[in-house]
C-alpha cells in the first residue's frame, strides 16, 4: 500500500471497479489513462475481468506500465441487479473487490460507474457507517456562480429519507467535503426548502434549521438558513442540504435541463448557413460554455459517512468523466478527507479541526 | 358578463390584480397592452389603486380603450404578508377584489403576480375546492423536448404534502390541463420518482403507482410509470405528477440552471473580439433559443382543483411575461377548461368527456 499522506506529496492509490459501467471497461481503462498522463503521482487497482481487462492495461502503453494492477473478479454487477441480491450474492463481483482493497487499506479511495444502489449497500456492509453517523449521504458537485465555480449538494440519493438529525450530520459532511474538495475554510450552509421564510415547510426541516444554527461552531460553517432550488447553482451557499428524495429529482432536473439547452442551442447553430458560420467563429466560446456546464467534469457523487471514500461516476462516463472522478479521487485522498471527517463527526464539539487550509495537515488528522 | 363559450367565439373577460408584482402595475398594464394587441377577443377587469391605474390604462390609448374596466382597491397584498393573515384581513386588497370577480362570473380567469401563498388561500376560500378535490394544486408548463414544446408538472407548491389520493387527483387536473391547455388527446402520465424501477420511492408512491395504473380509461391518460427528474424536460411524458415540495424545487432548480447557463453563455460571448462577432451574427439563432428556454413565455401557474381558474404570474414578471400570462388564461377560458375539469373530477368513473379536440365542447362541458 501507497500511505496516505496528506501534507501533500507521496503516491495515493486509487482502487477502481473497470466493468458495470454503459460505456464498458475501454471507457474506464482510457480514463486512467488520461489521469495517468496528468498526475504522476497516482496509481490504479482495476478490478474486472483478466482476460478483458490485461490486454487493454497492456494496450494503453507506458501511461499505465507499473502504474496499473488489475484483480479478477469473476463477474460484474448488472444496472437492474437490487442492492440485496448484491450484498447477499456479490462477493466475487469487480464492485465488491475494489470496494474491499479501500477496506483492506490497500487504496485510499474506491470508483466504480456501476448500480448506485448496489454500491452504496455494498459500502455500508463492507466498509461500515462511521460512528455517530445514521445515514450516510451522496453528494455532488454543482456549477454555479460562486469563485469556486461549484456547489456541494447533499443527500443526492443514497436514502429517500431523513430526519432532522440527519440533516443536521450531512451539513457537517458537506461542509467538511467543501473544505477539503474545494478549498473553502469556512463553508456557506443552506437547508433546501420551498421558501426562505423561517414558518416554511415541511416540520423537519424547521427542527433542522435550529439545530443547524446551533450548530454552526462545532462544525466550522456559516449557516444561511433555508435555499430555494434556484440557490443550488447561485452564489448564496455553497453546501445545499436536503434528503436524498428531494436531492435526487433536483439533481437530474438540473442535469435535464442544462442537456435540454444544450440541444436547443446546437439546433439554432444549425438552422441557417449564418448560424452554422457564426457557430465555427463562437467555436472557442461555445466550448469553453460547454466546460463550464458540462456533466462530465463534474462527475462523481462521493458516498460520505462511511469508514472509506467511495465515489460514485456517472453510469454514462465516458474517458473524459472517469478522469474527473479519479481526479476527485485523488484531490480527495491527498488532503487526508476521510480522517478530517471522521474526526469532525467524532469530536462533534470540539474546535475545527479539518481546515487543510488553516492548519499543517500531518497534526490534525487522526 | 361576457359569457363563456367554449365553441370558440366571443369576447372572454380576464379579471387582473394590477399590484404585488415586483415590477409594479407599469408593468402589468403593458402586458395588457400587448394581449389586447395580438388579440381582439379580449377583455380586462383591473384591480387596484384607482389613482394610478386610472392614468395608466388612460396613457395606454386606444389600446385598452373600452376593453379595460378598472375596479378600485384600497390596498395591494405585500410579498411577505402571511396567507392566514390576508384571508382574515384582505377584504380592501386587489387580489381579492380579482378574484371575486370571478366567483361572481363577471370574468373567466383571475391573474395576479403577487404573493402566491396569499392568492392560494383566498383562492381556496373564496371560490371553494371542487367538489371531490382533497389538496388542489399549481401546474406549470416546462419547456421540453415533445412535440407540444412544453410538459406539465403539478403541484409546484400549492401544498408541501400529497398522499397516494391527492397524486391521482392531480394525474386528472393535470391530464384535463394538457388536453385544454396543451391539445394533447390523451396525454402521457407519469410519477415523479428517483428511479423507474417499481420497487423504488417512498411508501406513497407505490401505492400511488398502481392507483394512477387503475385510473388511465376514467382520466383519459396514458400512464407510463415512474419517471425521474431529466424526463420533466424530456420526451417520455407529458404530464409530471409530484408533490409541491418536490415539485417546487425541480421548477426553481430548473429555472435557475437555466439562468446560469443563459448567463454563462453572455459571458462566454463578451469574452472576445471574435467571440463578440460571432455572438453578432448568431444573433437569430440566440434569439430562437432564447425564445424556446425564456421562462417568461411560460408564465403563468395555473391552479387546479377550485371552483373557477386563478394564474399566478411570477412575480418578477414583465410586460412579455404578463401578458404569456394572459394568453394562458384566455386560453384556458376560451375551451372551457373551468367546467371541463369540474365534470372530469365529478364523474370520476364516467368516459372521457374533456378532450376539445375529440367532440364538440358545447356539449359536454357542463
Amino acid at each position: 500500500m501507497l500511505t496516505d499522506k496528506p501534507d501533500g506529496t507521496g503516491r495515493i492509490t486509487i482502487s477502481v471497479d473497470a466493468m458495470g459501467g454503459d460505456k464498458g471497461p475501454e471507457a474506464v481503462v482510457a480514463g486512467l489513462v488520461l489521469s495517468a498522463h496528468k498526475n504522476p503521482d497516482i496509481e490504479f487497482i482495476l478490478h474486472g475481468d483478466q482476460t478483458v481487462l490485461g490486454p487493454l492495461v497492456a494496450r494503453a502503453g507506458p501511461a499505465l506500465a507499473g502504474r496499473c494492477v488489475v484483480r479478477h473478479a469473476e463477474r460484474s454487477v448488472t444496472m437492474d441487479e437490487k442492492p440485496s441480491q448484491v450484498v447477499r450474492n456479490g462477493q466475487d463481483s469487480s464492485m465488491w473487490s475494489a470496494i474491499d482493497c479501500v477496506r483492506d487499506g490497500e487504496a485510499e479511495v474506491a470508483v466504480s460507474c456501476g448500480n448506485t444502489g448496489a454500491l452504496m449497500a455494498l459500502s455500508m456492509i463492507r466498509l461500515r457507517k462511521l460512528p455517530g453517523i445514521n445515514r450516510p449521504a451522496i453528494a455532488c458537485l454543482w456549477p454555479s456562480r460562486n469563485p469556486q465555480g461549484f456547489n456541494v449538494m447533499l443527500d443526492v440519493g443514497a436514502d429517500i429519507r431523513a430526519d432532522a438529525e440527519d440533516l443536521l450530520q450531512y451539513a457537517f459532511m458537506g461542509a467538511s467535503y467543501a473544505r477539503n474538495g474545494l478549498g473553502l475554510a469556512r463553508p456557506r450552509v443552506g437547508l433546501l426548502n420551498v421558501g426562505t421564510e423561517e414558518h416554511k415547510g415541511r416540520p423537519e426541516l424547521r427542527a433542522a434549521q435550529e439545530l443547524l444554527a446551533d450548530a454552526q461552531e462545532r462544525g466550522n460553517y456559516a449557516f444561511v438558513g433555508f435555499v430555494e432550488g434556484g440557490d443550488i447553482p447561485g452564489d448564496r451557499v455553497d453546501v445545499i442540504v436536503t434528503d436524498g428524495f428531494t436531492g435526487n429529482v433536483a439533481l437530474k432536473t438540473g442535469e435535464g435541463t442544462a442537456r435540454l439547452i444544450r440541444d436547443f442551442l446546437r439546433d439554432a447553430f444549425n438552422k441557417t448557413p449564418l448560424s452554422r458560420v457564426a457557430a465555427l467563429l463562437a467555436l472557442t466560446s461555445l466550448k469553453r460554455l460547454q466546460k463550464r456546464i458540462d456533466p462530465r467534469q463534474v462527475n462523481g457523487g462521493v458516498f460520505l459517512g462511511l469508514n472509506g471514500t467511495v465515489i460514485k461516476s456517472h453510469g454514462a462516463a465516458d474517458a473524459v468523466g472517469v478522469s474527473a472522478a479519479v481526479k476527485l479521487a485523488f484531490q480527495l485522498a491527498r488532503s487526508g478527507f476521510r480522517d478530517r471527517l471522521a474526526a469532525r463527526i467524532a469530536a462533534g464539539n470540539a474546535p475545527a479541526t479539518d481546515t487543510a487550509a488553516a492548519h499543517p495537515a500531518g497534526e490534525e488528522a487522526g
